[in-house]
């Protein structure tokens, strides 16, 4: 049923019958005709690392660079990741991150915590940032040494959430282990990209997921797993949900579009595909798939995490752990989503669900983001389903020098995106600035009540 | 975010922030104050069966009475079934529906078709009245000799159904193996209506369901369970839907709330309490709750069936098999389910898909009912969560001489139900008169694209 | 550690050390000597078919013939199906299978009996036979007009099973849907021996297993599954044990060794393989595999039941439907399960285990057989563990025109068997002779205390 | 069937068919009449901890007091830990547990080893020990600081025992998480040795188990997990078994009868039962039943580690983490299971099996130890399954100022116990003496082949 949007200044204020009475007697400044394409709320990633540093290098999409990118791919909202220094408080890394992103964002943005440092004083940090509106802590199973904290960090930090409201992801993957098999690795001389994903072996991180599941429920807690891409860990997801558990999964279009395929790509192309959890071979593809129309996956966020192939990258040449882990992709999400709808693998109510209004509720801040009602903000993208471009280097708008999805035809495109009611995107043409997005803060997790 | 709901005729034409220079510019001829209140879309009551011969009676709500009755509980659509009877074709049956409701109806009407003769015949006239809106098909596993279709029958009746687009709904109880617990319960002078539960052992709901489902993979089929009772049940259910099979249950008051023990009350009080699937010992209910907290339980409908004690399912005295099986509850179902909502059982969310928006969307009767949005039918309920009442036979509007639910006391009440435009029910008056109703044709089930 | 093994008349009497005092004090009349092979308890076939009259012909083996290549096999019982007829008593098919047994076996043998007529009188003869040593009976769930019983009927025997010590069998295919898709697949034209596995589709046996445990729960009986073929059913025995249930599955050589591929061969020659529960793709064979590890399968009979290929199988050319079922192997099974040890694919104590003991206790022949022992018959294998044939038509002993098994190279041969005390098979040689094997009464199924 | 055993010297020699002249015929020194009891293989006992030092104390029974005692309840053989300490090597530990031991025991007796200091020395010593007979290993998931070891050491050292031989057995429990809760329960002042049960949560031993599968899986290696005590640790094994794996679980009596209850009893008594993984609630004796008849559970040991309660569980008043951990049980396991033989839990074949043969087998004594057979050690226990006895603190042999069973009647009792030949224990008198015992090497795993 086609409807007309009536939007008030930042905020969408009615929604009418098109060519009704009501309708017709709208006056508005600027009328925006989208008939033919599909009128649906800004899509909100919940999962982004602007500037982070990692292995001795930084994410290079800065938040100017990175959330103008989203725009263009009709995401309106980033949740990016603070993160606590050992030894630091929660509070200087939000301050940190804060000091990053004020006045450089196209677009809204929101921040989870990264505690790497769980201790009596970060415990009690946590119910500050949920009064403040951060209300999701990120812990690491994986990167001892570095983000790392063990089982009993990780039950305290639940524990804390379930009694303030913070919500615990994790990275689910058995660090411990996996850098037993990574230095085997090594020592054995296998050294290229691909023995990354052989090293990060799916059961472990079917294994941390399942932890982290018991975890969650010896705390009493929910549980948001990031960035799953085994198909075992979706079966721990579907099992624990099953069971009526506040268990929540996120998958990223990186999982779903590529495989170990890529990463065992000739010479050292292999390295553009490092990330962890790793990607996995191709047959994986087809449960999160299912796990997305299952809803034993709620969320696709893309982990953006961009590493120029020159100079960053290659920091792992003959060494694959030294490879920086993460992928570009804010800007692609929505485009590579829909392109699945194109492909029967997901509904298009689904297509927004996953990509907009679910994360939206998961992180607090529907109905503020994530849908079109009186009251939202205007956050709004004219998709124009019809259109058909392919994914490139070339042609996107991320500060890094190569494209994950290279050469990839997909079909379906923003063609207008407005954020709190401007128009950002338009026809191909940029109309935003830095400074435009505004923080956010979040209520908590609306799954839970 | 509250919001005003201007209507046009039967429809709903817009929606507008409340206090907004839009919505204050609107004139309406009637203007309902629905501050404090919450404005939801009329319940959908996908399992009804007014006047249905059962047993050598029929059930004493005619379509006058129990849709009225309906209107009164804040529902606003019903879907009943029409009957084929053996020998005879669908066309036949489905008239025979239709002049019973036609010009009697409160509220607008559907129907599903009872196969109870597959043959070829039949199988082709499911295809016709797909094609004319009615484009669900009700199977018996149980009732041997009355409604029983063998697995060949329904998975031929599946086979049409997945090239025809007719959903399957099978009534899952191995009624084969029912018939002789029943007769060996008979002849061991277990007559009571409590041994009509014993005897429809759990185990044989649970496989039939199971059996349901995997004819449904052979044929390549979506299915619906009708009324669920059996935690083991629901593990089949949730089984299947983590394969990512169409698989979708329905569950009824009355396993939400009632249990063996109203089944084992003296004397021949039980009685009332005697519909198949039969109730189930109180542990089951958490296993329905988790279910339709899961999402593997999709639905709630009613089953409506109400037999009067006197004269009716006294039929049974003596011997349990021969209680017409049924209960009232059309009218209690929105109240029941808010109830769970200040139970902490169910999200007040959750509350309105499984009793308005999913039945909708899964009857192919989405968006005009189910939600309340530009161009759906104004078909509304303007829900008052605080009110306190009681359940009785002394207040309630059903054609019956008993309440299932006697004495209970619920929060939360219709204060004003309005069926396409029309107030029906407000402030405790009923405004509506037969014939309002409207027969109302279905597209396919909206959960399988 | 070598023992040596003395026999006195028909049983064991004696084991002791080789070489020690005791044995060289041993004076015997005939020594035997086994070194550098296998001395292992004579084979227990706990499912052949003589003379089965079957889809208007017989099998080709009679009791004399068949009970001979079962010793040149190694195998020194089999207990065969007497098989009742439709408004007849048990007692008359029971005295039918004497007659055709007795006098003409080379090797002890015992009865099944095949329950095609569930009644009254049917139920309470299952007692008597019981008592006089026939513990054992085989329900239908396939063949729809001939032997096929419904649920009811399999629960009622169940039921009597469970009080007088029987155990049941049952054949688990669904046969009322099965006969749907096979009339389908004739009807488009499907009318090769192919069509006949894939009109069986293992769903449909996962399902009738399934239905067939929740009816032995139900009846509160054990149950023990004949042939079992197909993945999806071994799962369902694995869940019905994980739960402490008394559910037992045989499998059979065929569907260990040979795949819809042998079906699939050119011409009618796929003819040869069709047996039910049907073949299945080659997937199949390790799960068959791991259940005989992990003991989710117990046992390995053969099915026996040939039909020539010339005149017998030729029945259904143009018409699969009309083939009759059954394949020659009871001269192979212990062949091929060596095999099996030799492939790494199962112990020599496993091979022992599912060939011999483990049949003889589940019906109730332990340790009379399956085991050599102080008291137990002398009916014992002297197996070459080191020998290499070939195995074919044109040397085997059974009475069919083709093998099974065809130019299937396999190590391991009896060398020597013995029948209660007696050379039968030595050195390529038989010098039994019908009529020396007895009817061996059976005490109950010994899993159950 | 009756059968007469002949032992020359330490060994048994042969078998013979009782009243058969070839038993007539033997002549021997000592005639011992069994007649109306069982002849059965001695105990094998594979889980004691004579001596340990624990807590700042040592395990009460010495390996001459405790051998003794084992003697007395029908065990002929026991597998002791040899314990490493932290920056020692392997064999100093193991030197240190045969000085310990030699000389001293009245019954046969092998070692373990634990792995406390997983290092590159440390793991090339398996391989040693291995060759030597010393070829399983324990590891901890459980006790930081003290033996535990993480993730990655647990994966090494089971990769070291695919390759080697050695089979890794783990005690699982989420160590780290325990201690959170532990301190937090104390924190609390929840001091009282129930709260011993309450921290060491049923999901961390889950846990643990699902964890130390997944990692066995990684590194290729079979898995022996001990005392086994939660329903879900259970589920966890079924599960493993289920697919294929080459897991193995052990439980114990205290377990299998013992429950919360008693940890809860009044005053500081509930120390007596304080173990690691805990007594649990009641209802998980059931699961362990259940999986010791469905062979999820293979072994029952006794983690014989005693510790009197006046001086030694007393060091826990105020502080029930400072409660030594351990429970004496060595002489009362073979009596205690033939109990659940009386009360048809398990079948006096399946008690032979769990108490003996099969770990006789999974630690390689088999079958020297494990079975009455020609060539085997004449470990005999000629068994009463008709003098009832009541277990008492009063009674027992054991070095313990208490009886985990005080006042427990149970049915069956050793009457005649033979180690290697010699009567060490006839009619309530002990024969044996220390040193008779000599230690065994092993074998590797024979479940393995």
């Amino acid at each position: 049923m086609a409807a007309d949007v009536l939007i008030e200044g930042e905020r969408v204020v009615a929604l009418a019958t098109t060519g009704s009475a009501v309708a017709e007697g709208w006056s508005a400044q600027t009328v925006i005709d989208a008939s033919g394409k599909y009128v649906i709320p800004g899509g909100v990633d919940a999962h982004t690392h602007m500037e982070l540093p990692f292995g001795g290098t930084y994410a290079s999409d800065t938040f100017e660079t990175g959330s103008r990118a989203a725009a263009w791919g009709g995401t309106t909202t980033i949740v990016d990741f603070a993160v606590q220094s050992v030894g630091r408080s929660l509070r200087e890394g939000l301050d940190a991150w804060h000091a990053k992103a004020e006045g450089n964002c196209a677009i809204d943005y929101a921040f989870h915590m990264i505690l790497a440092d769980v201790t009596e004083d970060s415990l009690k940090e946590m119910d500050l940032l949920v009064d403040e509106g951060v209300t999701s802590f990120k812990l690491f199973m994986a990167y001892p040494g570095v983000f790392y904290s063990d089982d009993g960090k990780i039950l305290r930090a639940m524990q804390q959430g379930a009694a303030g409201g913070g919500l615990v992801m994790v990275h689910a993957e058995n660090g411990i282990a996996i850098d037993v098999l990574v230095e085997q690795a090594l020592a054995a001389g296998r050294t290229d990209p691909r023995y990354h994903g052989e090293a990060r072996r799916e059961l472990l991180e079917a294994e941390a997921t399942h932890r982290a599941i018991r975890l969650a429920e010896v705390a009493g807690a929910p549980l948001y797993v990031v960035h799953v891409s085994a198909e075992s860990a979706v079966a721990e997801l579907a099992a624990a949900r099953d069971r009526g558990l506040n268990v929540f999964g996120e998958t990223c279009p990186q999982y779903l579009f590529l495989s170990t395929d890529n990463l065992a790509e000739p010479g050292f192309e292999g390295a553009k595909y490092v990330c962890s959890t790793p990607l996995r071979p191709k047959e994986h593809q087809a449960a999160l798939w299912q796990g997305l129309r299952t809803n034993d996956l709620q969320v696709v966020s893309t982990d953006h995490c961009p590493f120029c192939f020159a100079g960053q990258k290659e920091l792992g040449t003959g060494d694959f752990s030294k490879i920086p882990n993460g992928l570009p992709g804010v800007e692609n999400r929505m485009d590579l989503l829909h392109q699945a709808v194109v492909d029967g693998r997901i509904s298009r109510r689904r297509w927004v669900e996953i990509a907009s209004a679910t994360p939206a509720r998961m992180f607090g801040l529907y109905p503020r983001k994530g849908t079109i009602a009186p009251g939202s903000d205007a956050d709004i993208v004219i998709y124009d389903p019809d259109v058909t471009h392919i994914l490139s280097v070339t042609t996107h708008h991320m500060n890094v020098d190569y494209s994950a999805y290279e050469g990839m035809r997909v079909r379906g495109k923003s063609a207008t995106v407005l954020s709190r009611g401007t128009v950002v995107i338009d026809d191909g043409t940029y109309l935003g600035r830095s400074g435009h997005g505004r923080y956010q803060t979040r209520s908590t997790c609306q799954y839970l009540s």
